[in-house]
């Protein structure tokens, strides 16, 4: 296929991503077939030319290539069972996001059914899509990534293939959002604790994004630390660490707020320092989060 | 006094931060003092022409303003009691970290005893001190503050006066921290999960920086909400959070990673959602962070 002819996808699932998705095919040019549970929702796609499909079975043989992206694998799984024999022969790219093992599983599901498979995660905001900036990774055969590379490359931006385990985008993506969340649930704590000090958060936002610059530096000296298992205590330690953290729950008791998330996070800390680790890198903690909890 | 005649300054403290600013007074000309209870720390600083004192009360009697760095609080008071009487109608700038309760009451104790008191957090490594880098807050005494501001500024960067509640700069501190060590508490476990899924903290790491370059962003939005008290949940809710969060407890499950930071943030996203708002913005949480927990 040529750029003057871009293929036919179809798109399952019409929430705010599913619709950015089809979105991009049909700016791209794709013949663009949809299907939502709530038909409704496909009137603004149909309107920019996407054709409605009454039915998934339908949806899907509109298409080589349908993508999947609903709430989650429960939600997906209902759907491509009710079209199976539609897809037999044709590419399933499930873009929904959940753990690594739930996309093994339908990858075995897929591969059982004569279904080409392909599991994908969407790292950016549906804003994204479409644009210079979205990036989406990609798992399973590398033969039908390669069949369908052009297609997926109207999502944007970058679009990644990581290797033939369909589970290797789900479980960037996991980790990844670990990552973001567990940083976001530190950013609503430390506004909390400022306003229980009359800081304001427009105060505390510029001093914030000073913290968030320092992180570059850091991510790539843990990673050193963990691939080289390594974890040299030259700059900080886990016990200086530990004591810092020790000050922001005692702060946050004294405020009445919730200091579940680093009370947890330092029983992480002694678990390291019990083992003798104390004056190693915080780095160190990658490895300690592995190890089974001693009995208490 | 003028550039020229740089002022007397005593630091009491030499761990690796006391030892940075003592050199920092050293390096911009200040008559620097020095204690440590280990003499020997002060060998180098010596070398480079500091005065070595034998006792806290010698070593405040040499200088109108005095820093204390050390460990933590309980070290700081032990150290300054043994000298009240010397440091009667001079400054004690405590720049050792600690909550801002502890803050208060160290101040009030040295309002008990004439001695002038600021009450400082030191925000940025030890490599920075002295250079442009450099950033220290200070609460206290607006006078007391304006009266050694110029020695302060040889510990170079941004020194910033936050106003006269002598914890203030503490409770800044606690809450940087805590988005720093919870945000770190996120990249080992990142790093954990992908370990366990065969990728390599080296290939994580860039697309790890990706989503710390989202944070700017989402630090000023989450402040404009906390702020105005209005947590829209337009781009993403605290439901479709608490999703993402449970995928990754149960991919951390799957592989026998400890998940306790995450379940915790997860229970906070619960009381949220049982308190009917699941669709606000994730912002939400920095005010239900501070509501009693029911009883359950």
């Amino acid at each position: 296929m040529t750029d003057d002819h871009p293929a036919p996808v179809t798109v399952l699932g019409l929430g705010p991503m599913g619709q950015a998705l089809a979105g991009a095919f049909l700016g791209k040019g794709h013949p663009t077939t949809v299907w939502n549970r709530t038909a409704s929702r496909a009137d603004a796609l149909v309107a920019r030319g996407a054709t409605r499909a009454d039915t998934v079975a339908d949806a899907v043989a509109a298409s080589p290539l349908t993508i999947a992206c609903v709430i989650d694998y429960d939600a997906a799984q209902a759907i491509v069972d009710s079209a199976a024999d539609a897809l037999k022969g044709r590419t399933l790219a499930n873009l929904t996001a959940d753990t690594p093992e739930r996309a093994r599983r339908m990858a075995a599901w897929a591969a059982g059914r004569g279904i080409d498979y392909l599991d994908g995660a969407i790292m950016t905001p549906t804003p994204t899509i479409g644009g210079p900036a979205a990036v989406v990774l990609y798992s399973g055969s590398e033969e039908v990534y390669q069949t369908h590379r052009r297609a997926l490359a109207s999502l944007g931006g970058t679009s990644a293939y990581l290797g033939a385990d369909p589970g290797r985008a789900a479980a960037h993506d996991v980790a990844l959002l670990d990552f973001f969340w567990t940083s976001m649930s530190g950013l609503v704590h430390a506004f909390a604790l400022a306003a229980a000090e009359n800081i304001t958060a427009t105060d505390l936002a510029p001093l914030a994004k000073g913290i968030g610059a320092l992180l570059p530096d850091i991510v790539d000296e843990f990673a050193r630390h963990v691939d080289g298992g390594s974890h040299p205590g030259d700059e900080s330690t886990i016990l200086s660490a530990a004591a810092g953290i020790e000050h922001i729950i005692h702060a946050s008791q004294d405020q009445g707020i919730d200091a579940g998330v680093l009370s947890a996070a330092q029983a992480v800390a002694r678990r390291a320092i019990d083992a003798g680790q104390g004056g190693d890198s915080f780095s160190r903690l990658a490895e300690v989060l592995g190890r089974p909890v001693p009995a208490s």
